[in-house]
């Protein structure tokens, strides 16, 4: 028996424990109470003996209490943490963990770099057969090896961390593995992708009966498509002939992804057509060039194809004016997407939502939930108010032999892939559970914290804030000690290397000509608050 | 306690039971055995309290026989069936199910219809949140209203089965989230990824240390960025300037996947760039056809582009004569795309390499590990024995903020995909628990039973072979029953409709014109035997 706390007390007793399973039976005082706690990778159930307890169950944004009496059973979602307290004179409780909790993983101790320990442990290599319990070994090594992106620490990316209901979800899609290409295979998916759409069309102020999308394989994917749209509208017969002899023009900002000069490649129209317009001091796209660059290209006889304004850029998260580019693009009858994959969380706030106004004019938006929303990897939706586009600008003959019923039905006659798993159902999932106004919290409170971080920075001397966050990016420059040699525009990415091989904090990196290397912080991890900023900005500190 | 076999006899007693967990004590006589069992979604783990067992677990195509003693634990992974038997004088053990086993879903009972019930109860809507506890019943609903794909009586697609496996192996991938795109984000799915393309390329006979290849999102993804890669090698000007007046052809049989039409469509070459060369009998690409249409179109001054053979098309699950396309292509100096989608198992036969020969000639191959081999939906390899022209084709400017690394570690540059799931895990952890011989066996006993269910259609005078099988697609026509006055030439759709109303079996079909329609079946889970095809043959035949 452990005593786990004096008064009031709570005692642990392990039954069982083997690296499989764990079954452990605790006795408890009146107000005794666990530490919030997570599980790893472990399935944890409660049942209890005796007694009425309190369980508290955090998921990602989420917290839910419940109340459970003697003879019940409660389970932890995977990846959610929780506190249990007893409310009853005593209680008696009996705890499943199965498989056994891996403390390492448990305690969720940040990986962030592959040491040559690691690596030389691995053995990847195929060809001869290894038996399945030898091949269970080497995943939970895969795991371990990993990246912690689950981290509150891991800021590398436009993601963080995981919400434990798409983990739910995933489980289910895993096991039902089937394909979105047809209403037969996957007749409940579909109606949920549907859904998903319909709900997001209506965020955007499209009317949500005749707008139309599909899951797509990630945000650089939804932006070919958009270009795909467009062309079909403006040149039908390119579906038969291919590009004839236009010389498109898409206007994109000078802070826009990479994903459009790929596809304008991919697409046979050339990285030439992306015409890059200048932004402003805070990476918006500036409206007049954009005017200017417009009536100029006509001039020449070149093609504007596509206006392609940016919500949330990778490096700033700026935004584009999205209202003023709808005047330009209506002026000129030009399609205009939304490249909102990192910045759609807008779409859900109360206080941001001005940061996209003027979206009720697209004809396009790019939406990636495995962002912010930490859903599947990759979980992206195309999505467009133009009813029949996608079905004019992607349906072929050849798919008798397995589309039987409408393309409203058969979503594959629509879309590039043919088999596509149901990838949505993970974002499906936390919507369903949080609903709109928990995911309107959720983007509300990072946007406090934003503040916050910002205070801190502006009260240490040795950062600099390299632009002013409208969204969740937090770029700055670290200076060296006071006395160091070290090059202000370089120390910032040696301070980033260092915590990585440390395996403290992953932050990114970015560069540009006036203040050179900066440091890129995402504040998108579903549990991170201000402490967790002040650890990670201690340690910057430390550096020298 | 319930007594479960008599003599030897093996008795259970359930300790605990809710329908999160359950805590079952059996006690053994020698020789007393347990039934093969599934557990459904459940984790099962068993603790031997006393006595020896014999632990026999069935995955997919493997099995495998483990001795366990007292203090041990053995677990069975999500999906496989297992059998246990005592080998002591007696014996005591202690069984642990996390969630409680679900019997429908644990039974496998075959559900391939969503009836109106199932419709009326699934609540999909969003934007009201929901408690977690009604969240994961939903969840549990979708489940049982899906279509079950892992059923043997799954025979709609081309694939059917789920390897317990890849399930492992895709909890570890959504635990540890994060995307291909940067070696620093996944330093060790990196590595998976490059090892499965190098054994790859080996068995096509290419220099594994200078080929090259991409996970991408599906067959018909791969086949798009095979026509990319084609036309850079060819022009790679098209990069920066676009298309230019050629008119591109590409030749595949007029029995090839759809999606090199969407392909053509989608890359700006226009679907008349498909040119559809005529095939024999039995569904293969006329070779003298082909040569003889270059020769009209080089004189048409076209400009050919690719020769795409189909190794195993969807229909009648043909393969194109590989080798002697080959030749053409060297004549011609023109690219040659292999997709084997479908067929790739082929790849990995004793006994029907054949059907593949002169693979070792084409400069690119789609691969499905999601087809044949039951990975997750999708995983898919583009791959190519020209080193660098992925990132010939496909790096641009601009992911400076993201990339810090070379091309070869971070394989986001050589994509269209930014964000990009470790999906090939999936197929890696079978490859890497069956090893070659057990991938080989897999297809090759497929084989033997394709011959045996030949066998069983010619032993009956109401079905009637579409074509000779030279891979796993059986495709015939079921004729009405004697004196019916149904039409033979659709009577097969109606026996379709109504096995699947019927929740027995889902097969496809095709169409042709001179026969009319025809079941296709598919022969792809790993479970399957001749007693399966012997029920779905006598429920056929037994339809009125």
């Amino acid at each position: 028996m452990i005593e786990l706390s004096k008064s009031p007390k709570f005692i642990q007793n392990v039954l069982f424990e083997n690296e499989h399973f764990e079954i452990v039976k605790c006795e408890w005082d009146q107000d005794s109470c666990s530490a919030l706690h997570g599980h790893g990778p472990s399935q944890c159930s409660v049942l209890i003996e005796e007694g009425i307890f309190e369980n508290k169950t955090v998921m990602g944004f989420k917290t839910e209490i419940e109340i459970h009496k003697a003879g019940e059973v409660f389970t932890t979602p995977l990846g959610a943490e929780h506190e249990i307290r007893c409310v009853s004179a005593k209680g008696k409780t009996l705890h499943v963990y199965s498989p056994k909790i891996t403390k390492e993983i448990a305690t969720e101790d940040p990986h962030f770099k592959l040491d040559s320990k690691d690596q030389d442990s691995l053995d990847l290599s195929l060809g001869e057969s290894m038996s399945w319990t030898q091949v269970q070994k080497l995943l939970n090594q895969i795991e371990k090896a990993s990246v912690t992106t689950r981290s509150p620490y891991f800021m590398n990316q436009l993601f963080s961390g995981i919400h434990p209901q798409t983990l739910a979800a995933e489980s289910v899609m895993n096991r039902t593995r089937t394909t979105l290409a047809t209403n037969e295979a996957s007749p409940v998916y579909s109606k949920v992708e549907a859904e998903v759409i319909k709900m997001l069309a209506k965020k955007l102020g499209w009317n949500p009966r005749t707008s139309e999308g599909l899951t797509v394989a990630g945000g650089s994917a939804a932006n070919m498509m958009a270009i795909h749209c467009a062309r079909q509208k403006l040149h039908p017969e390119t579906k038969t002939l291919g590009n004839q002899s236009q010389k498109y023009r898409i206007y994109v900002s000078d802070q826009a992804h990479y994903s459009f000069l790929k596809s304008a490649n991919a697409l046979g129209l050339g990285t030439n057509s992306i015409v890059s317009i200048s932004s402003d001091e805070n990476g918006r796209m500036i409206p007049r060039n954009l005017r200017h660059q417009i009536g100029n290209d006509l001039q020449l006889k070149l093609q504007p194809l596509m206006i392609a304004a940016t919500a949330g850029t990778t490096v700033a998260g700026a935004f584009d004016p999205i209202d003023e580019l709808a005047v330009v693009a209506q002026d000129f009858k030009i399609w205009l997407h939304i490249d909102a994959a990192w910045g759609a969380p807008a779409y859900f706030s109360k206080t941001k939502s001005y940061l996209v106004k003027g979206s009720d004019q697209a004809d396009s938006l790019t939406f990636d939930a495995h962002k912010f929303f930490g859903s599947q990897l990759t979980s992206t939706l195309f999505i467009t108010p133009h009813q029949s586009v996608l079905f004019e600008a992607n349906d072929v003959k050849g798919g008798e032999y397995l589309f039987h019923e409408s393309e409203e039905l058969d979503r594959g006659r629509i879309s590039w892939q043919c088999g596509r798993g149901p990838d949505v159902l993970s974002f499906w999932t936390l919507w369903k559970n949080l609903g709109d106004q928990g995911l309107q919290k959720s983007i509300d409170e990072k946007f406090e914290l934003v503040q916050k971080t910002v205070q801190l920075i502006h009260n240490s001397d040795r950062l600099k804030l390299i632009s002013n966050p409208e969204f969740l990016n937090i770029c700055f420059q670290v200076l060296p000690p006071k006395g160091s040699m070290q090059d202000p525009k370089s120390w910032s990415v040696k301070v980033r290397e260092k915590l990585i091989l440390n395996q403290q904090v992953m932050v990114n990196y970015s560069h540009n000509e006036n203040e050179g290397y900066f440091i890129r912080m995402i504040l998108a991890h579903p549990q991170i608050d201000v402490q967790h900023v002040h650890k990670i900005i201690s340690q910057i500190l430390e550096v020298d």
